[in-house]
């Protein structure tokens, strides 16, 4: 029996394969710091106190924790495989995540979740998988795949599969939509956890989330609204990414009473970012800044974790616990010199030490199912005999993903749509996974975009093909190159790409590693903000990302057509 | 769908049957009191706030808590039956156990497994059931039953079963003795909990044990071993019973950091007690009486438990958890005046409010196969020429468990032992469930009985009949009525029956309620130490109870023999 050789070497009738020697032990069940050695045999730990290994490794006046645990992310926000991804994180301490392939699953289905599964499989990285609950995000848009409650099903009892993602159709759940009825039921009948996501819910309609099944929110934004949630029994995951940054609102929220039930997430973070600040040792390090005792951040990035998802022998330096250890400087500087997973050094000083399989797993490419577009697929027709036209604008505010609808007149030649010189920019929304031919067009102000055309496979939550655009030559030759890039990002001025990612897997993610895809990237950046001129105001890629979710108010566009989120349904051009 | 009737309430579109008002509600998972409404329907916490019911209980004043965890109890210990059990501790405010049948599983096997399960599926209590580990405690004994890992994997997926009972097999473990491997593989294999009883283990013996999967203790008696265990990751419980009282020694080493990973058992808690002092009740009392916050007190009777032992919608007072309420004066004298189980009221003012069906469960009764003995079955003869001679004698100490072994020099006639006057008692096992007519002998001083004998079919673990007398006639006398009344306690004197107490089940509990068991108890109590002088040291049924149990040090009777714990092996009477 295998316990048995395990049992030898906490016995010392045989040596275990490594010690770490005489380190400061982070002990995340007595938040204490004890001074020992830890035994580890075939990638478990099994003993603390004194022990000799055959390899024995003197750690004297340095600090070991669990490795630390992402309790929500999706990867691919990263625009990273999930093998790069892993060589991206696992360096910087993270040895677990909880991810929510939302993004994939959107554009391929269950196949998409099928390869987060099998890409992950021998990763040096513990992954975990909350099935997509909102595939699609709304009625109103065309994604690569419709998963209801039995699609989801097949998966559910998959070992790494923990449970329902991040349930966002909240009116879905309080007026009992059947479709998420039938996932929660799903998720119940089968024991499983269900993830929320209840930005600003409270009263009533929180008691009936809750009761519902959800158990988790990573949408706070003020600690009041943490505090509730957690006295309706709610876990609580404190966001802090690229795009959303919770820690500071909510961390004095939490106190030696309620931490036990606080942990941290990023839920989305760009390559840039986890190059220059990591993951979630970077959140850690923030908690600790903000005032929170370096062992209860790390409480919350490893055992809290751990125990709200259940995750058996995960999160603590403990007999029988896997040996996914992170070896630092310091309690206050929190600098993560060296990662283990499973008994094996994985990371030192930021670099991984381990390679990753090229997985071809062809279900998630070739997803940009269109023919290249030419001018006609987006002329803007409006039905009138003047040469001037009032019409619904999109118009952006200043850091924020929420829109105003606005009223424009435009010029009108021949019935169709005229560039101007006052900001009134194209967007097309491009429905790629069908073919179906749909085209949503529309008008969107204080982009600020001169002289060319921005184009991307990344646009929530559905990810058709989305371009915005000062004329319809670079829109087309945008769009173009990234039908031939089968998915990525692309920007044309004066007819001529200046530069384009190629996103080849789903229209998401990249083969390449981290410091190709943020070069790259930054590159686009760079050419976006200071040679098309886009307003500082906003992130380009960001905000035209998020210009086809028609869940975020006011005014959107997705491949249907504009959509007035206020009144639910969809709108003329035509004012 | 059943959730859509909750939901509907939640959202005040319908009312819920019944709503708890203005009440001072124990947030477990915050650490605070709320004022405010709780609904419930259908046995369902279905919101908290404002809210109106079919039926409305103003608690204006009063305090309510979720219902309280027993973390790890033996009902058989009360001598009740589990409906009887459930009358004494539900209105005391217990709406869930974790109960190890492991004294009615080393009289009936399976059987007896099977009985707790069916005779609690309707009680007013959740009663969660851990498989016995060790049946029979040793092979050194004939108990009823032999359990292996095969046969307790029949029951592992019980929805009522949470894993593997307490492994008082502590030399099993670190030696790895196969069936206890098996055992502790099969919990493993089926993602089960493993209790352990590890009293005084530390350092790499510690380590081993955790390591093999065990990841509770109630066993601790001093703060220090209760730290050294939480930190290795085991939940420790604090064990306040009858036998056996830790709460004090313990509960200094509690603060706030390790807290949730502590809870509350009562392990065996005689009738007297239950009836003086309550149940867990008590310890929540005693642990608020030791300096303990009440919410903190409150915690570790409720949601901690849940915690550890993963028990979904329990343990706190929040939507969808079950409707298991307490309602109590005020958090320092926690008089607990009404109960309320799945929304129900159960008991009020320590009065249960429910009744229990006689279930008669064929195969836990009639367990004493044995015909009646007689005089020459509990001779004792001894291969001498001599009319004195030198024997093994167990001595008992006062207020333990522990004997010592001593050599005294008794009368022989006819090659056969002598009663005389100085308090050398004969002691005899008589094995009573397969009818093996084995009948171990031997002989015990300071138990200081005179003029009669006790009889008993409770004697740890095997429960064969074990009886202590001055005198041949009323060993025989007292045996042959326990025998009669297919178990039991009997006293005899002057060969006459003074009081005896049925206890069919298994020869371990009665089918009547605890008044009647308690009173029946006390005279025995009453009668063995003012009739018979039995010794104010020791407690005349306890005492006798564990003098079979073949793993207290120093000498023991089994129905074997003599058997010396020290050198683990049978010794002749003759020294």
């Amino acid at each position: 029996m295998y316990i048995n050789e395990l049992i030898d070497r906490a016995m010392k009738s045989k040596n275990p394969n490594l010690v770490f020697k005489n380190a400061n032990i982070v002990n995340v069940f007595t938040h204490e710091i004890i001074i020992g050695d830890v035994a580890v045999h075939n990638g478990i730990i099994v003993g603390i106190g004194n022990y000799i290994g055959k390899t024995n490794i003197d750690l004297s006046g340095k600090y070991i924790a669990p490795g630390l645990i992402d309790s929500h992310v999706h990867i691919e926000s990263s625009m990273l495989s999930p093998g790069e991804f892993a060589k991206a994180i696992v360096p910087r301490g993270t040895t677990t995540i909880i991810s929510d392939p939302h993004e994939i699953a959107n554009v391929c289905g269950l196949d998409g979740i099928e390869y987060i599964l099998e890409a992950t499989e021998k990763l040096p990285l513990n992954t975990y998988v909350m099935l997509p609950s909102c595939v699609p995000a709304t009625n109103f848009e065309n994604s690569g795949a419709v998963l209801k409650a039995k699609d989801l099903e097949r998966y559910i009892n998959h070992p790494r599969v923990l449970g329902l993602g991040e349930m966002m159709n909240y009116p879905g759940v309080i007026y009992k939509d059947k479709d998420v009825i039938d996932k929660l039921n799903m998720a119940y009948v089968n024991k499983k956890m269900i993830d929320g996501h209840a930005p600003r819910i409270s009263g009533d309609g929180l008691n009936a989330y809750v009761l519902s099944g959800v158990s988790t929110d990573h949408e706070c934004c003020e600690k009041e609204e943490m505090l509730e949630k957690l006295r309706l029994g709610m876990y609580i995951l404190i966001r802090e990414g690229s795009a959303t940054k919770d820690l500071k609102n909510l961390i004095s929220g939490v106190n030696s009473y309620n931490y036990q039930r606080v942990m941290l997430c990023t839920d989305d973070k760009h390559p840039e970012d986890l190059l220059k600040e990591g993951h979630i040792d970077h959140n850690v390090r923030l908690a600790i800044q903000n005032g929170i005792d370096p062992i209860t951040a790390i409480q919350m990035a490893t055992i809290n974790a751990a125990n709200c998802y259940k995750l058996d022998k995960l999160g603590a330096i403990a007999p029988g616990y896997r040996a996914d250890i992170i070896v630092f400087d310091n309690l206050n500087d929190f600098n993560i010199e060296e990662v283990y997973k499973d008994g094996k050094l994985v990371g030192k000083e930021k670099i991984p030490l381990f390679n990753t399989e090229n997985m071809n797993f062809d279900k998630v490419l070739k997803t940009v199912h269109l023919s290249e577009i030419s001018k006609k697929d987006i002329e803007i027709n409006i039905e009138t005999e003047n040469n001037k036209e009032k019409v619904n604008v999109i118009q952006l505010k200043p850091h924020s993903l929420i829109t105003k609808k606005v009223i424009r007149a435009v010029s009108i030649k021949d019935k169709k749509f005229q560039y101007n010189k006052d900001d009134i920019l194209k967007l097309a929304v491009i429905e790629r996974h069908k073919d179906t031919g749909n085209i949503g067009i529309g008008l969107v102000e204080n982009f600020k975009l001169k002289n060319g055309a921005i184009a991307t496979t990344i646009s929530h939550d559905s990810h058709n093909v989305i371009v915005v655009g000062d004329n319809d030559e670079d829109m087309i030759n945008a769009v173009n190159k990234v039908i031939k890039m089968d998915g990525g990002i692309a920007i044309s001025s004066s007819n001529e790409i200046l530069e384009s990612l190629s996103l080849s897997i789903g229209g998401l993610m990249s083969h390449k590693n981290i410091e190709y895809v943020d070069s790259k990237f930054s590159r686009l950046v760079d050419i976006a903000y200071n040679t098309l001129n886009v307003s500082k105001d906003i992130d380009p890629f960001l905000t035209l990302a998020f210009l086809a979710l028609p869940v975020i108010p006011d005014i959107k566009l997705t491949d249907q057509g504009l959509f007035d989120v206020e009144n639910f349904r969809f709108i003329n051009i035509k004012s």
